[in-house]
């Protein structure tokens, strides 16, 4: 089992988790539990939780529809609702079981509730475990915009049961390996090297303490995302308004589907801008392109892409700001990109998948 | 001109408040400015306020109704969503014209928006200026519970200019000397005797400097409302239930009206406890008759009050937990109250003003 401290709270990771999540429990004396499920953790994972943690069979199970759509204002409203009418006080714990989704929206409604109750993370995707569940950065989508609103907010713990995985389907395993080769790309040879070897494919307690002791590092050194936490963003401006713009049209896009995208196509932007190498632009694509199938974009881009990127919280002064690697395991942040500069990205993106 | 300092930001009260708010945004290089205005304060305010600070003459107006019922998640929507429909980025000011409703709402909304953009108070009510734009507390209500929802952020800076007050009808005057002798009677002897002393209330600058020094002296204690801060929640278990219970009737109870009846039930509470003598108990309500005119209550309270108790923020473990007097200029908190003597404390209030 490994524990990684951060900021404030402790991550456990391993098939122990549960076991530290019920002396965690045991430790402090809420007087009401709350779990937010989605529809399928409520199924596939509530059941494993409560048999290894039996403190919480007692607990108010909240369920919102899986998929980026719950976090939306009318679902915080909900969740917000069911903690007023169960007249939950500061002594409650409110547990995020779930994916991304779930921990972004149940620790803002947490974070927001009474002005901020506690809560914990038990990520059951990849994604989430790699990725979302550390950092306490919370939000919901606003008209299609992601993440548009939100609070910093730490849990007061992350529990990481890789088991969990067992339950998803092979294209969300896909979905977190995408943020697990960003932070290698943007932070880590090493770890950049090692996902080359594929072995370390099938050791996925390893893979995640490394992916979650990278981000951890980069958190603790810029919680508010003001400096270099920003270059945890690469892949994700063009990424997020790709998600945005598929969100509108309805088309499922997992997050890490359009962040392999965004990383693709703002490495050419990188290249554009003789941030990188022509070699290491082509290092990036062979092996994104090894493990990821990416699709094919419009030759013309919808005008609301472009708006979408206008939303990204990074700019500033109305002038678009990246996040762009300098190297294998290093990047830079704060980088003005020209909307021309992208559109060539895009056909170039496009053209490499022919 | 005072200058009181807070944690991160200073609060400039007088006449020459606004003319700071100029120098402010001079050297602060903001992309885009928002002022969210009540229907009043955008007839009554906004024209003073362009007038004496010319930089905010394009800034964008968002207008929302007066009164506790903008405090709502809908309007929260209408802000957020106003705020990205004009593409506000990090380096945007949203600045709170108006009374504690517009600054506990605006105050939420700039929060959140982005995880939190920069804001700015300037409160035309007494409320606003003496008590609720300083301590960074912000908030909504949802289904009639009051700020139930909610955030601790600072404002950039507080300018209080008292001449807005000219444009306020009496009661919403007395509104706000509710919240001065509230912390006068839990943190000031010196300033309670001011307050018995009718002079001071003809200066008006000087009350708000010395209210909010007070608070802003106890805040800086307790930023997040852990200990000492509990204090200033005297008279606002009781206030805060009964201001729910007519926003339900929807007949009109003004904040310090609630927190004056508040005062006057939870004084007999601290009676009952023995925490003050019955002389202390008689002080305190011959000086708020003097004042304030507080209504009659029914004398068997409806079931909601007792519900809307419950949900009170300062509560643990489903206990009602009060903050009381001990002496004039001095009070506790934590202290856990039956509704049976909540109930002999109305009783004995009603009698008081046959």
């Amino acid at each position: 089992m490994a524990i990684i401290q951060s900021t404030s709270y402790s991550i456990v990771i391993g098939k122990n988790a549960l076991n530290a999540l019920s002396t965690f429990l045991k430790k402090r004396d809420y007087q009401q539990l709350f779990i937010l499920c989605d529809d399928n953790t409520i199924k596939d994972c509530l059941p494993i939780l409560i048999t290894s943690c039996l403190q919480l069979k007692d607990a108010e199970i909240i369920e919102v529809e899986s998929g980026e759509s719950a976090k939306s204002l009318e679902f915080c409203a909900h969740i917000l609702q069911t903690l007023l009418e169960n007249k939950a006080d500061k002594n409650t714990l409110f547990i995020n079981l779930g994916g991304g989704v779930v921990s972004d929206l149940g620790g803002f409604c947490a974070s927001i509730y009474k002005r901020g109750i506690d809560f914990v993370n038990i990520p059951t995707s990849l994604l989430a475990m790699a990725d979302a569940s550390v950092g306490g950065k919370t939000g919901i989508d606003l008209i299609g915009v992601k993440n548009v609103v939100g609070t910093f907010a730490q849990p007061k713990a992350v529990f990481i049961y890789p088991q969990f995985l067992n339950t998803l389907p092979e294209k969300h395993f896909k979905n977190g390996l995408a943020e697990i080769y960003k932070i290698a790309l943007v932070a880590d040879k090493t770890l950049w090297s090692l996902l080359r070897n594929e072995t370390l494919l099938n050791k996925i307690d390893k893979l995640i303490a490394l992916s979650v002791a990278l981000k951890n590092s980069i958190v603790k050194k810029d919680p508010y995302d003001r400096g270099i936490r920003k270059t945890l963003n690469f892949g994700h401006s063009v990424g997020h308004a790709l998600e945005s713009m598929f969100l509108e049209a309805s088309t499922e896009l997992l997050h890490g589907e359009a962040i392999v995208i965004g990383m693709m196509i703002e490495s050419h932007i990188a290249f554009q801008k003789k941030l990188i190498s022509k070699q290491m632009l082509n290092e990036i694509n062979a092996e994104l392109l090894t493990v990821f199938s990416p699709m094919q974009l419009p030759e013309l881009m919808p005008e609301t892409f472009f708006q979408f990127l206008q939303n990204d919280k990074k700019n500033t002064s109305h002038k678009l700001m990246f996040a762009l690697p300098i190297k294998i395991g290093a990047s830079k942040y704060d980088i003005p990109v020209k909307p021309s500069q992208i559109k060539l990205a895009i056909k170039y993106y496009n053209a490499l998948l022919l």
